[in-house]
């Protein structure tokens, strides 16, 4: 029976993905007392990068908002996969947003409100987050946007 | 009635500015158990970058290092909004330095010594961080500096 | 007397280094509750960088990963300085790898897998960690990789 936070995802169209199983030997998640981090997610969507390369070159802020947003919902189903419910999450504490970017692209928030914006619909005034948003030289697999977050959990 | 940690602001000249709001659905900090998040802090002061643009280009380390002390006033700011009063931080505990670098520019923690002497100079011995000093590509706005931390609180 | 962790450790024939002195006003960790915060970790041993300068130019993946594993080692010299046993470590909750990159090199995660396979060596599945990969634009001193962490403690 699905919660609130699951209720706004069908509402909004998005199917959680099975979360992406690390090709290493680290882990999606791990629960330390109330805080649930989780690795950092690539713009994967049906196992296919969403938007591949660098902001300022190949991929414009456009493309680069649907790879964060892609991101922010690889996260919503690492954090499923870790409590059950959503609706456990008690506040979105950190997201960590980096941007394979030109060293002249100076528009990474713009880029990062992709998963931010989502975040706070899905969740609501629990998901208001502390983020960090850098421009990174090059991303795994050429990703254009890797986000990773830390969330408090009942 | 300023405390100690503010007395010392006070003796050094600085004045905490109204943190930065956030321009999108992010905010600038959040508690969680005794662990305050706040996010990345750009090197502003009084609403202009105090560096723009590379390290190991147009800014000098003896400018970033300026930038860095700026991101760790704003930081200061956004940890008073948070608690009303700076002693009741414990323990500053992580600061994250991303500086805005070429790819030669090998003195990151030279730059970041601009806000790491500060935070101790203001809070003493429990000022004393961990922190990260990375080298990135680009950074919103083409700040010259950006940092985070993570405070434990009373 | 050694513990479970140290064993394998002197199996593995690592000796654990002195931790390196922070230059600054910074630490190499700090403890808030019960989680252990450990700065950044360049890949030096024996007061050397491993590798220095950028996968996908000087670097090689080889060399790459013997760089992330160096990381590790530092990571642990750190948490014994803090805790004196490896054994009180309860898990590695995350790992942050920087792997100094040009633009074109796509295989961070198998260059960090170099830490990430030391840590599960030597905790076991204590040592099943979240991880972030990012490819920056330099490193301090040009070293090749630096590791952050968070560890669980007893």
């Amino acid at each position: 029976m699905a919660g609130m936070v699951e209720k706004r995802l069908e509402e909004l169209g998005i199917t959680l993905p099975t979360p992406a199983a690390p090709i290493a030997t680290y882990v999606g998640f791990v629960q330390t007392g109330s805080l649930l981090f989780v690795s950092g997610q690539l713009c994967l969507a049906d196992g296919r990068l969403v938007a591949k390369g660098q902001l300022g070159a190949a991929v414009s802020i456009e493309d680069g908002q649907a790879a964060a947003r892609a991101c922010a919902i690889n996260l919503f189903a690492q954090v499923k996969a870790a409590l059950g419910d959503l609706d456990r999450v008690v506040r979105v504490v950190r997201l960590n947003g980096f941007i394979n970017s030109t060293s002249s692209f100076v528009d990474g928030p713009k880029v990062m409100n992709g998963a931010s914006d989502l975040v706070v619909d899905v969740f609501g005034e629990k998901g208001r987050h502390t983020r960090t948003t850098v421009g990174v030289a090059v991303l795994p697999n050429d990703a254009a946007v890797e986000v990773d977050g830390i969330f408090e959990v009942a």
